[in-house]
């Protein structure tokens, strides 16, 4: 089976990686910038090019959201499978006319942070049974944790992806600037944010839960809202709280 | 200097940890729980009391914040200094005619859990110099991370922690209803979760946003808000998105 990966970014690198590791030939990487593609090729060993596309049996696309329709297009062999790495994105954006996939690694890349890929959850949709378990069979040699998902699955993984990801790290963000209000180093939390997400690796996180809500101590809450002079951390603190206290029936 | 810790706890048995694994002599664990207490006495060979406390110049009590009033009150010395380790109390919650002060680990502990002590950051307040310095001078033993903190700046303390592990703690919660609904298995989410975590370690958290609001990108908010049955997982999803969208000025 002749693999192709398309594109030069944090997603194609760490593929190509896993790949390589993995002992999963890659026949080619190809895509627009040369310099990133050189990069990839010499330290992993996979021909690279810019230019022409090779033949192949899969072709995996790993480019912005909004390159991937306009990227798809350049595949112009019909007997072929064709997959992309988006999580917010339906198989049928894919424009030609081979048979379409998706093959998603759950996980936030950035190219100078090694990875360990056998954590990485891979969600895998195709339009026939042979394609599924063929994209499955690559996913779990690098992953020990691989689904079958369709859109409207991938859908609410990439929404819990939001609560988990995206608003804990706004959170952070914003509970940085009552640190810096108080020329408190952030990194002073660092220990206690590690050992907070280090604790739901064993325990379910509605049972770790802790804090002044949980416990329903007002005068706490008291304390805090009138500490707080910015109004959208007290929009969150208002927030949060209340739903804590629904989550426990307080 | 003899110094005596109060209370059987996971915080009265990390501290006799990291006081005996920093060579700082205690000459006397005391607390109610007999048995409790006897495992920290054999694990870090200090003695144990349950019914008199010894002479001492220091006594830290580490007991449940409800309990620290009427504990501090069998102390009648009065040629002594007596901290609490609460982050949420005044040092004047201390009953007694001893030197008052506070020694509070920034930390959430659990007996099963090690901890790298060195990195948890200790917040002092006492009555005078001297006993700041004495107090500084047994944290640095601990940890790299020591500050002076007078109440005001504590409550600020306690605030930020409340929104970087309580409340990020809650959204995990939160996270998980989501997943479970789809039967996705919520580990599924912890290699993300951990690299979220491990960047704000690199990176500050207002420059490491991903995610939908901070791209501006109203259709796939809007289809995560379709995707949304629970009242309170809706209030969520706004409050962050908006203050998201604020913070950066979309």
């Amino acid at each position: 089976m002749k693999t192709v990966l398309i594109g030069s970014g944090n997603v194609a690198y760490h593929l190509a990686k896993a790949f390589h590791q993995n002992h999963i030939e890659v026949s080619q990487i190809f895509g627009r910038n040369e310099n990133d593609l050189k990069a990839i090729s010499d330290e992993l060993n996979i021909p690279f090019s810019t230019i022409g596309l090779t033949d192949a049996d899969l072709y995996i696309i790993c480019v912005n959201d909004d390159s991937i329709a306009e990227v798809s297009k350049m595949i112009t062999k019909e007997n072929c499978l064709v997959a992309h790495t988006s999580g917010s994105l339906t198989k049928e954006i894919l424009d030609g006319n081979y048979r379409k996939a998706s093959f998603y690694p759950l996980q936030t890349f950035s190219k100078s942070k090694e990875l360990n890929y056998a954590e990485i959850p891979f969600f895998i949709e195709a339009e026939n049974k042979n394609d599924v378990e063929t994209l499955k069979k690559i996913a779990f040699k690098i992953s020990k944790n691989v689904m079958e998902s369709d859109y409207e699955k991938r859908k609410y993984i990439h929404l819990t992806a939001v609560f988990a990801c995206n608003f804990v790290n706004h959170l952070f963000a914003r509970a940085k600037e009552i640190s810096d209000s108080q020329n408190i180093p952030f990194n002073y939390f660092l220990p206690l944010i590690d050992e907070t997400v280090s604790k739901i690796h064993e325990v379910e996180p509605k049972l770790a839960q802790t804090g002044p809500a949980v416990r329903n101590d007002g005068r706490i809450l008291k304390i805090h809202e009138s500490l707080i002079s910015d109004e959208e951390h007290l929009k969150i603190y208002q927030t949060m709280n209340e739903s804590i206290k629904k989550m426990y029936e307080l």
